[in-house]
């Protein structure tokens, strides 16, 4: 009996190709994530040898994803480490947000720099696919005209408020369930040759938060986020909830009232009849056609005391409240973040939010959860579509060609 | 430039370690998961090389976890390839399920065979906990007696109807929410040097019914479970979802009605104030003290055509959907598993369910999810806490110390 404490023969090697992308894809998305790195920050962060990250950041700096930093001597022994950091300014993502009230579009560099951001508010109003495609375009034009020479951009992320099927990145746009193919369509119009990837936006909100805002140190969230409807994404146990087609995650149309109000989507009830804009301003006794002005007014009357207003955004809260209560018992997340109305609104509506968790999630649920506001605000599913985008990347580092002038 | 294609070096040899133990673990779980297997099914199954299966599964054998039947001659030219099975008759988990209305113990060899169960139906009564262990060490002794003494008792798992703590099998009994040691304490009473697991009964009906019911072909499903409360469990992505503490699920607390029935919680309108064994007697007239007894009667009127009990299974479905209709839209599974008193009432219920969910889910998950009675029916969170037990030996098959008499 020999070699069976050894490797067996044959199953190393087969996977040597695998564990050494495995390997790279550790090292960049660390540089990417928590930021520059020297080589014994890496063998902290990642438990590999400093032998091994010497040869694996050496291929990436070949690859042109990331740059050292010249070592300088720190006093203590041995030879100084030099820093490697993500080469942000040539590698970039675009990310797209397409939400209700606005659009922006966003250069984004790999480590997380917001290169260039462009936003423009848009009236409310039904609108051809078409047109958001064109305007896309044209805020891309903006974003990308300071970006250098040498810059590649690897992949398009778009965040859109509709419910997107991740096997094809099909729109499958409510309420009439048409199907439109906003990633194709979105890569032809932009001309570059370049991988466009679509999901919802509330799946997104919660990326974003989860990779880059206030939910970095946690592994469970929920993301809502108010505007006339009610989206929503989970991340759970460090991964993006997304169900077996990539629409789960529609926070806004479960049931919290079954004998209530009608909804958009058809039923009766859904959470979002009870906690959407609309809601807010019928119960303030405010025309809800007037949308986020009337929001801003009432707000500023509940900052004066107004007691119709104060009612109405107490009343609010015990909605939100109970929604999330469901949400906290199903999930039991250290974290649910508030984003978009729920966000403008959270100092208003936390104290009845945290009076209705109290009451009806389990105890232990209830003292492992803190609510507090998006870190992002409007730009949380943006953010998050840059993270889409990068998911190709970070996965497979040495899939991208060697630069010219890079190699050593 | 050299080696850069080549697996850097110290990348590889590192984690080889890890490798051979990720495959001992892919061998290992396909066979009992999916059965008995050649060399050439193996390479099928798992992608490595036919040399490389015959190294791991040597180990295995070595190790006693795995069989192999000789080779018989198929007529295919080359040399015939021996089938290798899991040794379930040398290696056996013990799974207990502590339910409101029984109590059971079954030891579940590797492969998932039922080498003998013995459950207890128990009148409904709190009780103390010691009274509970001692009839677990009881049933024990009964289905240990038939194993043979070269056996193996790798571990137990078991399945509780209460919140458990993921860190320390602590069982959090709800209303008090007094803490009870619960693995601990059957470790101790059994007398046996085996990691005891424990987990919630609705988690682990999840579990059994994805590895072994109704739910085998899915990676989403959502099970869950009326008795007296309303247990469930959600499998994503072909993983247990947890959460951070180790209780999650709690779907029979989510808030449909949130000005109804009061809950044995605390709080107001959980779905089991709407879906559980007392909304069904109540709605049907009927005395919910008189628990299963009554249940039945009911359905035999409902058999016969009895205009009230029809009724009243038919708004029970209508309450059933409207909780399905959340889960629906925040996880969009393939499968929905009804268990307990749901499975027992779907012929009744399944046309008002389906109503509901249709009316109250976004078309592309409504089209997406079946939903099906339980397969596995009492024993499916048995057999959950037989795979929660099996978890450390098919994580790691390379730790179990060699057999005497087993070595090659």
């Amino acid at each position: 009996v020999t070699g069976l404490d050894a490797t067996p023969n044959g199953t190393s090697g087969q996977r040597s190709a695998s564990v050494r992308r495995s390997n790279l894809t550790t090292i960049l998305t660390s540089l990417h994530l928590d930021g520059a790195a020297s080589r014994s920050d890496l063998v902290a962060r990642t438990g590999l040898t400093r032998g091994a990250i010497g040869v694996l950041v050496g291929e990436l700096v070949d690859r042109g994803l990331v740059v050292e930093d010249p070592a300088v001597p720190d006093g203590n022994p041995g030879r100084p480490s030099p820093t490697a950091r993500p080469h942000h300014a040539d590698n970039v993502v675009l990310a797209m947000n397409v939400l209700v009230d606005s659009i922006a579009v966003a250069a984004v560099g790999l480590g997380g720099t917001m290169l260039a951001v462009e936003r423009v508010e848009r009236p409310r109003a039904r609108r051809p696919l078409d047109e958001t495609v064109g305007q896309l375009v044209a805020l891309t034009d903006a974003v990308t005209a300071s970006l250098r020479g040498s810059c590649t951009v690897h992949a398009v992320g778009v965040a859109v408020a509709g419910i997107v099927r991740g096997s094809d990145n099909m729109l499958i746009t409510a309420p009439n369930l048409g199907q439109e193919p906003v990633g194709a369509l979105i890569r032809d119009a932009l001309g570059r040759d370049v991988p466009v990837e679509v999901a919802n936006e509330g799946d997104l909100g919660a990326l974003g938060e989860s990779r880059r805002g206030i939910g970095r140190e946690v592994t469970d969230l929920v993301y809502v986020s108010g505007e006339v409807g009610v989206g929503g994404g989970i991340i759970s146990d460090g991964r993006r909830l997304t169900g077996p087609h990539g629409f789960a995650g529609e926070v806004g149309h479960v049931p919290v009232n079954p004998d209530g109000i009608p909804c958009n989507c058809g039923a009766v009830g859904c959470w979002e009849t009870e906690v959407g804009e609309d809601a807010l301003l019928r119960r303030a006794g405010r025309d809800p056609a007037l949308g986020p002005a009337a929001i801003e007014s009432m707000i500023v009357a509940a900052q004066r005391g107004d007691s119709d207003a104060c009612s109405a955004l107490d009343l609010h809260g015990r909605w939100i409240g109970i929604g999330l209560a469901g949400l906290v018992n199903v999930f039991t997340p250290s974290l649910v973040v508030l984003g978009g109305l729920f966000q403008r609104v959270h100092p208003f509506v936390a104290e009845a939010v945290d009076r209705e968790l109290r009451a009806r999630t389990l105890a232990p649920a209830h003292e492992g959860v803190t609510v507090a506001p998006s870190a992002l605000g409007v730009d949380a599913s943006l953010i998050g579509a840059a993270e889409l985008a990068w998911e190709p990347v970070l996965g497979d580092p040495g899939a991208l060609p060697f630069r010219r002038g890079a190699l050593r």
